[in-house]
């Protein structure tokens, strides 16, 4: 048994340059047109960059843009599900023929080049329809698509930077290849991704341990890149989820890593999108829960497990490994699922979002059944800072000694 | 997609004749010399007469035998783990030519006719080495190995009889057809089998639910033939499991089924017997926790799981689906397997049969985190109902009024 192939049938394509052909890029960059880019789009260069965007070889043109958007499906009819574009504005001035030194400042500089290939016009409600199913621009992902710019911009990508993922992010930072050194030395092959956003309760430790149960092993994959408001940003989430691993799971049976992307909250679109780059990864499933990569009410709750019934077989090669909604059921004495517990919404124990906010800000505790102590504790810390913080600012406004 | 293919590459063979090939067959046997046969024999009888057993045609000859014994194949290639016999003793006059009536009286009768084709002697160490590992008479499947007669007959068989068991085991009893026309009905393919001779207490149930949530159903399919001294009779375990599937499980997602089979403690040829014929009942998967099928201290806790990395690859359609040792634990705060705690000996709810019976059999209940309370009570009027049993027969014995 080996691990599943990358994506596209051929090998691993980082596309991060090394070593001297890095550092003449870098020189050879200061030539270059300067295109400042989105923070996105830094992102989808570190996930080229590393391999995880497997067998892409930079930011996609007009008919890769439009068969993903539409079907799916890029011009070489690799499948694909989200289009990874840049784009660019009339007053960048960019031109096919063109060399771009891509800019961050988020992330400290220069981040890729690029040889322009194509300058298209972006059908931004086509791409939006398509892509989350509505062109509501209320939804966050549809948001970042209205704000880009006129054109995409496509061709190959060389990139220079990581964004400095690797250090702030030590220990959790993982690329594909060494995800796949990790299981091939645990001599896993079976290997379920829970993807995550947000800190585990133990709904979400229940998901992972079911698929712990019948799986070599499974990876909790959090993304590292830019959230949008009110969720809780990656370093307390990363304490918080090694809180609960160290304290509630047997080793050996877990990874916990990271990725440098940005959500998009694209839910089916996106859930497929995950399972594209978990299969990088080297994992052979993808656990989707409840509205997987959902926000708001856009996707209908198990959507995202539907449209791995619709795309073509032999899209991927990762499987979709689905759980049903989770809670803990005081009739049931443990957790369970609608598929496993036969009683009544007044025997579980169901908490809303703004509810379990409310309580940690409080600096109160949630019910064991709902998140272990140890999480609790770090989360607490965390919005009891958020709400010192408004504190001082209105102070702060009040008295003009803080901006 | 569809349910697994019956094994062996056809179509399902039962050997139970109906209608008025039945009628004419039973007038045939009453000019068939008469053989009484063991309720195992019986059983496999009535195991291939619904098909359980597809490819079989009838009971082993010696080539079959010798190669099943030492590797697990049968003369025409196809994988079998355990021989499928039938004994007969120089006092029975058996020989090669003879039509022979299958008697069994604890099952009303006639059972079926064979047309012997080979009669050759038993060695009974070799079988016994290699089936069960060991040759130790004090094992309760090696112990019916030697009780066999001298030599086994070999032949075709036609069933005429299902030994009562459809009207015993009214709703529990059926067929491979049957349960593959409610699989179908049902639109599940990916369906586990688990395998029990017991009630089912709480570790169990979590056996069970892992695979609900990861499968399309669970069949929990119950041994409803002989067992050894001291396990629970058939009757009552059907009442425990129904009164846990009814109080505990989602509609739909269990079918309780039985089969007439006697268990022979084989361990982990015995769990690969137990997917074999799971294949035939339409099963895509079977569960095989800790000591499947085992007795005794014979077989490693997973020797059973081991097995099925063993045998050649192709030998089954169905799978294994591996589960650990099951338990609650405290800190856990629920139902855990030694992959999902991590927690010590001390945080767990581990209770030794004798102590469970012990408890029972004084009327005791036995904790909500071991086991459901309707099943307790359940269990609890079976063991006070043998506590009865015994102070009457004492009392009896010493008065001369009961034998």
């Amino acid at each position: 048994m080996a691990l599943v192939p990358p994506h596209g049938g051929g090998a691993l394509k980082p596309l991060l340059l090394t070593g001297a052909a890095l550092e003449a890029e870098k020189k050879a960059a200061a030539g270059y047109k300067k295109l400042e880019i989105t923070t996105r789009e830094a992102c989808d260069c570190f996930m080229m960059g590393i391999g995880a965007f497997t067998p892409l070889s930079g930011f996609m043109g007009q008919a890769d843009w439009k068969g993903v958007c539409a079907e799916m499906k890029m011009a070489n009819g690799v499948f694909w599900p989200i289009p990874i574009t840049c784009s660019a504005g009339d007053e960048d001035g960019v031109n096919v023929g063109d060399k771009l030194a891509l800019y961050c400042d988020e992330f400290g500089g220069l981040i890729a080049t690029m040889d322009v290939t194509e300058k298209y016009e972006i059908d931004k409600v086509f791409e939006a329809k398509n892509v989350f199913r509505t062109d509501d621009k209320e939804h966050p992902g549809v948001q970042k698509v209205y704000e880009q710019k006129k054109f995409n911009i496509a061709g190959p990508v060389k990139v220079v930077s990581e964004g400095g993922f690797p250090d702030e992010y030590k220990g959790i930072y993982a690329t594909p290849a060494e995800t796949r050194a990790i299981f091939e030395k645990a001599g896993w092959t079976r290997i379920a991704a829970f993807q995550t956003r947000n800190p585990l309760h133990r709904s979400h430790e229940f998901l992972c341990k079911i698929a712990v149960e019948v799986m070599d092993g499974v990876i909790i994959h959090q993304i590292l890149g830019k959230l949008k408001a009110g969720d809780i940003p990656a370093d307390v989430r990363v304490n918080a989820i090694n809180a609960l691993v160290d304290n509630y799971f047997v080793k050996n049976t877990i990874v916990t890593k990271g990725y440098p992307m940005e959500m998009r909250y694209g839910g089916p679109r996106e859930a497929l999108l995950h399972a594209v780059f978990r299969q990088n990864y080297g994992c052979s499933h993808l656990i989707v829960g409840r509205d997987h990569a959902g926000v708001g009410d856009y996707y209908g709750p198990f959507d995202a497990q539907k449209i791995f019934l619709e795309i073509p077989a032999g899209s991927l090669v990762i499987k979709n490994l689905n759980i049903d909604w989770t809670f803990h059921c005081y009739k049931c004495g443990g957790m369970a699922s609608l598929r496993t517990c036969p009683h009544g919404k007044e025997d579980r124990l169901l908490l809303s979002g703004t509810m379990v906010r409310k309580t940690l800000s409080e600096g109160g505790d949630l019910p064991a059944e709902f998140s272990r102590p140890e999480v609790v504790k770090i989360l607490q810390a965390y919005y009891q800072s958020l709400e010192e913080k408004v504190e001082i600012k209105l102070h702060g406004a009040a008295t003009g000694d803080v901006k």
